[in-house]
């Protein structure tokens, strides 16, 4: 069981916590959970920092932001122990979380899991620290970047061998759309691994996309669903165990992007790799990359990508420093919309429907990109909420029409090679 | 070096205690640090945990507390690092504090201080969290108790075998007397071992009683100094190191005592004993115990003794649990004023001097004890200054006149047997 920050923020809020964990120890599980920091702490620990240091040390930056989820299991333990349940909270290290040695954003090595083996076998309910671990060179704390105690909760789902990870959040579940602006999305019942990367990778927030790559890694079932409520929330499963393949699952969007513009750089091999080496090692994670094909008898093409807007002044310093193309432009206006469905890969239609539902709405379309199961459009960013709206309209992804075959009617045969 | 909470408590204190360990540093010394939790967080943290629990988990409240000095260490070494050396924050458990089990006021057992040699070896400057370490047994986070961190720097003084234990606090070292009721207190350049021991037993809040213990027993030079300016603080020192033998070194004072009187006590082998055996059961320290001849006759004394304020409520709750005597009356209205000095050992006047003292003020002296080094008087509360000044003036503790030999004329040679 996984707690997010807000479901521990208040006393109240932790000693609702404490209960769900006590009921779920009540019905005859054995529970591990796993507990963010409260509400507002990373923030203000990090707030200390930048009060100290322009930079502060990232070793001592870890040190000082793995204290929060101390403090919430800490106090979470002490609200099961006046249930009459034995708890203990265990801190990243005491829970044998493995890292590697990459401070502020480190990786999961090894769950050496025995002292919590120990403590379930002495009947105790065992509470960790979420999103830190100890470096295994160094014996240095170490954090796992922002989210990271859903990694947490799914690393050690999967080193004990857990039936299911539930991740309980402020949200009821995983849902066909933001429900925030769009009112008719439903909750959804059961989505794939692949499916929900997709969808953490294009805007959902529910659960950390790196988790849940960990959890499709290691086979864990996740059950995301409400920390206020009893009521089901949604499973993230393995493909072959979800029942029915949507078409299109969910519409999600992000609004948090923007879109980066070399013009008249030289059509050269090797080009395209220093600009986004120069961007890697800025760590700048680049989403999608457009270059216009150069006119023929031209050198030069223009070349677009999009990039977090928290990352925008370091891409287009990284750019400049490069000194390529005849300019940088940069437009943060720019919001991407993205439909996401594991029945997509056999329905090849569906492209075609987003182009025409969104160009019905007069929204340009200034780049695409497509997986499998994934088309994503980067659009003008206040006609977010109205594509979003539209395109879960067309693909009839509210309550009451998804259990129909082929609710869209672009299904056509496809043909195997 | 160690640092108290008000010397860290804002980011500018933290910059300023930072400054002092690289000038310690730049002088060429090696430096370990040893850093308390800032002004009010323990304090908070404390008040987290009365919100989730009356009464809470010992274990927990350890986990929880211990992320004070972290907080503390990690953003020191932020500063350090930004003035260009190298330092690394360790919480107890990393820096090797091995102690017992008994969670919130845990003994250290052993200092591993391997990790710490090893970070002075590659020229880091080493901070470690005070107030905290690990329990031998079940490697779970321990705390020493509250002013737990000056024991931390003095333990880890003996284990590095440093040449001096520098205590930087609010205070410009160990006075007389307190200067806030003694205008003409004088800051004492040294004092011996047994003399702070007194004195922090009988109400100088300036080192832990502890530490000062730890120290004797390992022959760890204190220097107790302000964190505020350069200026020599006070030398607590073996005593043959010191270089005078004063006979009176300083007046000492509380007013936080209460005392507990229990009338018509049996007068029977065993009933001191079940009496103050219930009151260590209940972990009640005791301060003073008088018990009056009972009269010829009659078989039954009365007897008082003197406790904490703060822990008088549950030593008449134990008292009239036990059933012992005809009535058990309180008294907050004490305080006690106490002498020290490793000179009086040779001086038997010093006692009818005190005596005279408050006799000529009118104080009614109420209960009475000695040690070689001290004597004790339980006085009404509000007398309190006025004791303090005038015996301060009577054995001529202010700055002028304290290198005379004699000053109080009561000197008589001893006869030894």
């Amino acid at each position: 069981m996984k707690f997010g920050g807000t479901s521990v923020a208040s006393a109240d809020d932790i000693k609702r916590a404490a209960r769900r964990i006590v009921a779920a120890r009540e019905s005859g599980k054995r529970v591990v959970a796993v507990l963010s920091a409260r509400g507002k702490t990373t923030d203000e620990l990090v707030n200390m920092a930048y009060e100290i240091s322009d930079a502060p040390h990232e070793r001592e930056m870890d040190m000082l932001l793995s204290v929060g989820e101390r403090i919430s299991c800490a106090l979470c333990a002490m609200a099961i122990h006046d249930m009459g349940y034995n708890a203990v909270s265990l801190t990243g290290s005491q829970a044998g979380i493995v890292t590697d040695s990459v401070h502020t954003k480190a990786r999961i090595l090894e769950v050496r899991a025995d002292r919590i083996r120990s403590a379930l076998d002495e009947d105790k309910i065992v509470l960790v620290a979420g999103f830190q671990g100890v470096s295994g060179d160094s014996r240095d704390v170490t954090t796992l970047g922002r989210g990271g105690s859903d990694t947490t909760a799914v690393a050690l789902a999967a080193a004990l061998d857990a039936s299911v990870c539930e991740i309980y959040t402020d949200v009821e579940g995983v849902f066909s759309a933001d429900p925030r602006i769009c009112p008719s999305a439903r909750k959804l019942d059961v989505v794939s691994f692949e499916e929900m990367l997709e969808m953490s990778a294009s805007g959902a927030g529910v659960l950390q996309h790196r988790s849940v790559e960990y959890a499709r890694n290691h086979g864990v079932r996740i059950h995301c669903r409400s920390s206020f409520d009893d009521t089901p929330g949604t499973l993230v499963v393995a493909e072959d165990e979800s029942m029915e393949q949507p078409m299109v699952t969910a519409v999600t969007h992000t609004t948090n992007e923007a879109r980066v513009t070399i013009t008249g750089v030289a059509d050269e091999p090797g080009i395209a790799g220093r600009i986004f080496g120069a961007l890697a090692d800025a760590n700048v994670n680049v989403d999608m990359i457009i270059q216009n094909e150069p006119v023929a008898g031209d050198r030069k093409a223009d070349m677009s990508f999009t990039v977090s807007r928290d990352e925008l002044r370091t891409a287009t310093q990284v750019i400049e420093g490069l000194a390529i193309g005849d300019s940088v432009t940069a437009d943060e206006n720019i919001g991407k919309v993205s439909i996401v469905g594991a029945g997509m890969k056999s329905h090849p239609g569906v492209a075609a429907k987003v182009f025409q539902t969104l160009g019905d709405l007069g929204i340009n379309i200034e780049m695409i990109s497509t997986s499998p199961i994934k088309i994503s459009c980067v659009i003008a960013s206040d006609r977010v909420p109205d594509a979003v709206r539209a395109l879960h309209e067309a693909f009839d992804l509210g309550a009451d029409a998804v259990k129909t075959e082929d609710p869209t009617g672009v299904h056509r045969p496809t043909v195997r090679s």
